[in-house]
């Protein structure tokens, strides 16, 4: 396969054209944001860490029978994926409240939801990503009613394959966002990353942060924490 | 009917109770509120042209057998009202893009909607009143899923009729705000005010703003432009 020119570049990838007309060149950078970009850093390492967790956890859904956009990681913080069309939506999934859903609506972090919720965002930063209803995903022509009941449902079916997988890891997973797109036949395709960066993972015993958490709140060194779901992940494969 | 206790003051009304106990008693006060009680302002007569105006409304519905807490009006800015607990929801119809909606997803004001849209805001100042899914109302327990779509069907009834109705006088209802309460029986009815303080009403030849809007946007003097909405409503009612 041939790297050719930058498609894309975003705050924490950069996607890049192959000969292949059907396959891109994900290369993740080392860039930390936060707040819709207003807290910014360069953190070593923390490039190949996401690579090497979202690599794993795409792996880990194929084996679940839920394909992704993942192909293969080909060096330490690239990867190729299957080209789709990214749904400007960030499809959140929440098991327990935290971050913005506490805040929002003034529930305490770490309560327990009923049941999984999934959320929609607009993936706009110029509007910083507002929350949207389906009726709003509907009048804007961001997706149909039948492409929303799709992404809901394979975004809670990530979340019962993830949940347990981490649970057994001694790993809560609290919330996460993904993303989809569109492959050039129609298709609506998981894309994307499942890292740190994007999952709030909080240890089952101590409930220590263990996510992009710990950048956003200055809790200690992030590295760190993305290492040891590194570690843990690798645990398991290695089994 | 005998004017008891003060059971609560809000930004706009003074509900009293009755020595009847289904029946409360309700004041309209002349304060004009604005950006979740930011701006504020004592606005000689508006309470008396809400109370008329919500009065003619409520009527004008029940016409159309839409049922509301309406028992009847009994002095310039004083109504009685059946007793009812309010549903702490904005029930929120919109059939032209204006205001919050327009900010927040980026659509420009004025644009017509595809269909009539609802929304459902959390009515908690402390919050700031934020937009809520439906998911979000449930896992809440704010209302059941069938109360929710009970509240969608009232709100967009209203909707069809009072459209229908400001489209006779030559305004355009751009969007409005419900609220609903629940009778000691359980049943859902249509409560609070239909007001400028609560509805857009745009000339529908000059797009001349005759709401709140004129308030919160420092465009003229309130009491005329409410005057103007009473005075179309008022015309027809005598015809």
């Amino acid at each position: 396969m041939e790297k050719r020119e930058l498609l894309y570049e975003g705050k924490a990838k950069r996607i890049y054209a192959t000969d292949n007309n059907e396959v891109v060149w994900v290369e993740f950078k080392d860039s930390a944001t936060a707040f819709n970009g207003e807290k910014k850093s360069e953190i070593e390492g923390k490039g190949a860490l996401n690579n090497q967790i979202t690599s794993l956890l795409f792996a880990k859904l194929k084996e679940e029978n839920i394909p992704s956009h993942f192909i293969e990681k080909i060096s330490e913080r690239e990867q190729l994926v299957k080209k789709v069309e990214i749904i400007p939506l960030e499809v959140v999934i929440r098991n327990t409240a935290a971050g913005s859903f506490s805040k929002r609506l003034g529930v305490e972090e770490g309560t327990s939801l009923k049941k999984p919720l999934v959320e929609f965002y607009y993936k706009d930063d110029s509007l910083g990503d507002p929350l949207l209803t389906e009726d709003h995903i509907e009048e804007l022509e961001i997706a149909s009613r039948e492409e929303i009941a799709i992404l809901k449902e394979k975004g809670l079916e990530v979340n019962r394959v993830l949940s347990v997988f981490f649970e057994e890891l001694g790993i809560k997973l609290i919330d996460f966002k993904l993303e989809f797109g569109k492959t050039s036949d129609g298709a609506i395709l998981l894309a994307d990353e499942i890292s740190p960066d994007n999952c709030r993972f909080w240890d089952a015993k101590t409930n220590e942060k263990m996510d992009k958490d710990v950048f956003r709140r200055d809790l200690g060194n992030l590295t760190d924490a993305y290492k040891k779901i590194l570690a843990k992940l690798e645990g398991i494969q290695h089994v």
